[in-house]
């Protein structure tokens, strides 16, 4: 039985959120992984890369694990009735619903948050309880069949949790060595708690944008939501 | 001026090995990146992702970082003539000449790190010394203008590296928290030496075909140059 993987992709997408669990998952024996949009269209990540589709909303099989990856193109998915429906179908059916960084705030506009610990980017975090999620800190956060992961580079730490789960830890381990993950980053300013001040001030302002954007679309997303 | 950036893409590629770095050094503000292969046609890596390249060999422009990444695509490009042209052009102009993984040993048949200090992943890290580098371990390796990063995910920590050279370390810390780049491996098992034994013998086996193969090529190509 071939396990079923599937990463959403769509213009906008933050690639590294996508590729690296893609390079993790995929290198599990006995998975099928598949990149899903509405079309089989090239789409351009956030920074350019492009990146191919494999099937579509239409014609994608049912997924064992979904995972949506983030970026600024998540924003206008939010209230994309297409996506949403999609999402709740697949997710209703699937062994893990999983994400990366602002993944997260699509699985919660699709009301698959509620009363789950979750987690996103840091930027981001706040917009998590708006979704009826319980907000927690962690690079991977898991809520029974919910595995949500941190930002953009967490996503090789969920898709290594993920994969011992997936094929016990000994493929897990395989995994790790293969890919040398044995991280040494050259500089101590990867979350907001060890980042000089004035580079968070920096980033802050320059995700400000992309904040209230998201904000305003989680927003409306509630009220319709109350108002039904 | 617009910093031009170029990674090497072909079939066969470990994506993870361009993917990294490409995220974080199409973050440095005032860079264009490409993607360079002989044709534009969609390229296939080894784990089954589709890369679309953005620019030919003959078409490509003078570039100020040639970078290559590595996977088991790079066997045959060891004594691809062509390639092995287009890299030497490209790094007798380029400010820096880089690699991820097993892309230093098409650097090496290049001969371009002959006397220099280099390193690959840890699997292929015995091949270096026939090309006539000096082996050297780390995640990240300098010796002037060549930089070459370890196995796979090294390549984050090497565009880290090279994005404090080209844009200051505080442009390197804005883009590490944006990636949000406080590594948490669940698992200590990233290399040779904190891997269980039995998962190191694992993923030798699995790796000998591979090395076979670039171990033939590079005797090859030392043999070929001794007869010069």
């Amino acid at each position: 039985m071939t396990l079923q993987i599937g990463f959403l992709v769509f213009p906008q997408v933050q690639q590294l959120d996508l590729t690296g669990p893609h390079e993790v998952l995929a290198s599990v024996p006995g998975t099928a992984t598949h990149l899903i949009w509405k079309t089989r269209e090239p789409v351009v990540s956030s920074n350019g890369l492009a990146l191919t589709p494999t099937t579509t909303y239409d014609e994608c099989p049912p997924l064992d694990v979904i995972c949506i990856p983030g970026g600024s193109g998540v924003t206008p998915l939010l209230q994309d009735a297409e996506t949403i429906a999609f999402v709740q179908k697949q997710a209703a059916g699937a062994r893990y619903i999983t994400s990366v960084c602002t993944g997260s705030l699509l699985l919660g506009a699709a009301g698959l948050l509620r009363g789950r610990r979750a987690t996103t980017h840091w930027a981001f975090h706040s917009l998590l309880e708006p979704l009826g999620a319980i907000p927690t800190q962690g690079r991977v956060v898991r809520d029974g069949n919910l595995m949500t992961g941190g930002g953009v580079t967490a996503g090789i730490d969920f898709g290594l949790t993920l994969a011992a789960e997936l094929a016990g830890l000994q493929e897990a381990y395989a995994i790790q060595l293969e890919l040398e993950y044995a991280p040494a980053p050259p500089f101590n300013a990867g979350d907001p708690e060890t980042a000089p001040r004035e580079v968070l001030e920096l980033m802050k302002q320059r995700s400000a944008p992309g904040f209230a954007a998201r904000s305003r679309a989680i927003e409306e997303i509630a009220r319709a939501r109350d108002a039904r």
